[in-house]
């Protein structure tokens, strides 16, 4: 299986990558949405350009680093959906700024000051998205007091704000269909309340974001639950994963990015051990899903990792031997994308194409 | 804090490290063993040759990537301690044995056919070391089954078969020094057996090789424990983290790796949210450890994490706020400097060095 290939090797079924880019943007044109993908789930500017290519009005990140990467490739329009703070990231920024639309996502004007010299600086006002905290309660203002925050907000030059974003994280692990729609209906009208309180207060925001393949997927099945929503960011969808399998967001066949594996022992009947671990998968683990990987078509599961050792739990009967290759479907396809610094686009067995996965590792 | 640096950053205190160094070299000095560090807690080939120079043999590797990386930096005796299967790394590895002396540790005859043509291709027999299954039931010949293997390795051209090594990772998580000790004693004498079984069958192997910082500080206490051994494998010591500290092989203040991290917003009383989540901590966690990751100095916790985010639970009190920095402690070392191109060596509070992580990533 793709001997000219050494192991492990990220491999990215691009039939299947095309397939989630084109439904996702059918979707988007049901809800009559912005899609704005999240890149973080590739990292690979090439396919930033496929998904614009394919509808995206632009993109969302994480972090500066990774809007160098894709304003450098060509991206025009990126949001930034994290706060951007420290004078460092501020100098990086002007320069994006100069090559692309550059939004932010952030919680409260302390997170804003900088951001704030950055506009008068460039003489234009950065389109600000204040995020609202809907239930994850990870960042994200208390709806009590997002009022308070956008008029504080709205007091700083430099900045404009254009609406309200989320991210409905707490929708993972619910593990019941209903109780997933109940979370997005009540983040979503957090969203729209807060929404009509401003507009009451005389800020005219208009933009209402909220990310999630979870959340976005489940629009396909009940389009209304986003009703109100001006812009999805899902990120995931273009690859999926164990994780977006378990949660109902897709079926293991849309599955398209698999870690290549060799196996370097079988020191038990039941027992294969893989070159893939914790470097190569992550250790991302979910309390959903058992293990730490399944490979691809035999559905045998990695038990265990450690660093380099992927522990495959196997029936005594079964033949595989060491030198042997399987591809895995990792738990959590961001987390594995960003270890490697390189992935390869198949098609029918073939490899096609080879990209440098040129936002990873962008930590700062 | 360290102003001239952006977050998140790895810091390495440059202090720390060399007396964490030295310690072990006394160490190796009392028990009469060679030293043979492994290199993927830092991955960095100045670190390497620190060690070398404060009297280690050689150095441990997982991968020919690593060994590439360490071999161009002058080191001049690596042991991959990782089945070497496949054309695509004997062929690098080829070149590899051209720099150094390179051995391996591989645990089937199976794994050692690639091995065996690029022995008799280089014309000198590549030293072998069988590894043992002693418990950890990862990777590792069942000891029944050791002579059998020993006899098949013996057989193949191009190999010579120099000794046994293991890995007691099931010494992790006990909890109990007396059931560490027991651990240790058994993975010895399994090797001292096998080693005498080999005696008697005509096979003259002399190294016994063990790994981890937790079996190797054991020693420091109880030396008689190591009797019998010839070479210890410690990886962690250089840096140590939370993981170490909890297992009794260190204390807090011989942690010499910490993580940089902003502020980024202060959502409630109790919680405040840093740029520090699995994308540069990782998301290794231990079931003995709270949270993932501590905060140095203060002991906050860094309760959960997301890919680009650390939730600190925090007293309501604490002042705590947007754009303060915190050094961030790690629950696994080696994981969170898989993740890092750059470290920064740093003493009284300046930074002095920059370090190249050059053998992050080296996933082949």
């Amino acid at each position: 299986m793709f001997a000219e290939l050494d192991t492990p090797s990220v491999l990215l079924d691009l039939d299947r990558v095309e397939r989630n880019v084109r439904r996702m943007a059918a979707l988007r044109d049901r809800l009559g949405v912005r899609l704005r993908p999240h890149i973080k789930t590739h990292k690979i500017p090439e396919l930033a350009r496929l998904q614009v290519a394919e509808g995206a009005a632009g993109i969302t990140v994480a972090k500066v680093g990774e809007a160098e990467v894709m304003a450098a490739a060509g991206i025009a329009d990126i949001l930034i959906a994290y706060p951007v703070v420290g004078r460092h990231k501020l100098r990086r920024l002007m320069a994006v700024a100069q090559q692309a639309r550059v939004s932010v996502a952030l919680d409260s004007p302390a997170a804003a000051g900088d951001l704030s010299d950055l506009g008068e600086a460039l003489k234009q006002g950065i389109p600000i998205y204040l995020e609202l905290d809907t239930g994850f309660h990870r960042v994200g203002v208390s709806p009590r007091d997002a009022l308070d925050a956008a008029r504080a907000l709205q007091r700083l030059p430099g900045l404009e704000l254009v609406g309200l974003a989320s991210y409905g994280g707490h929708v993972h692990g619910v593990g019941d269909t209903a109780a997933v729609d109940s979370i997005i209906a009540a983040e979503v009208q957090l969203l729209l309340e807060t929404r009509d309180a401003l507009h009451r207060a005389g800020m005219p925001v208009e933009e209402i974001s909220i990310g999630g393949t979870v959340t976005t997927s489940r629009a396909a099945v009940r389009p209304e639950l986003l009703a109100g929503v001006t812009e999805i960011r899902p990120g995931t969808y273009i690859f999926n994963d164990l994780n977006t399998v378990a949660e109902g967001a897709c079926r293991e066949e849309d599955c398209a990015a698999t870690l290549l594996a060799t196996v370097v022992s079988r020191p038990a009947p039941d027992r294969a051990v893989i070159d893939a671990g914790s470097k190569s998968l992550s250790s991302d683990s979910s309390p959903r899903i058992a293990g730490r990987g399944r490979v691809a078509g035999s559905g045998q599961v990695v038990e265990w990792i450690t660093e380099e050792h992927g522990m495959l739990r196997l029936d005594p009967a079964d033949p595989l031997a060491v030198g042997d290759r399987v591809a895995v479907i990792p738990i959590h396809i961001c987390a594995m994308m960003n270890l490697h610094d390189r992935a390869y686009g198949v098609r029918g067995g073939q490899v096609v194409e080879t990209f440098a996965v040129a936002g990873r590792g962008r930590v700062q």
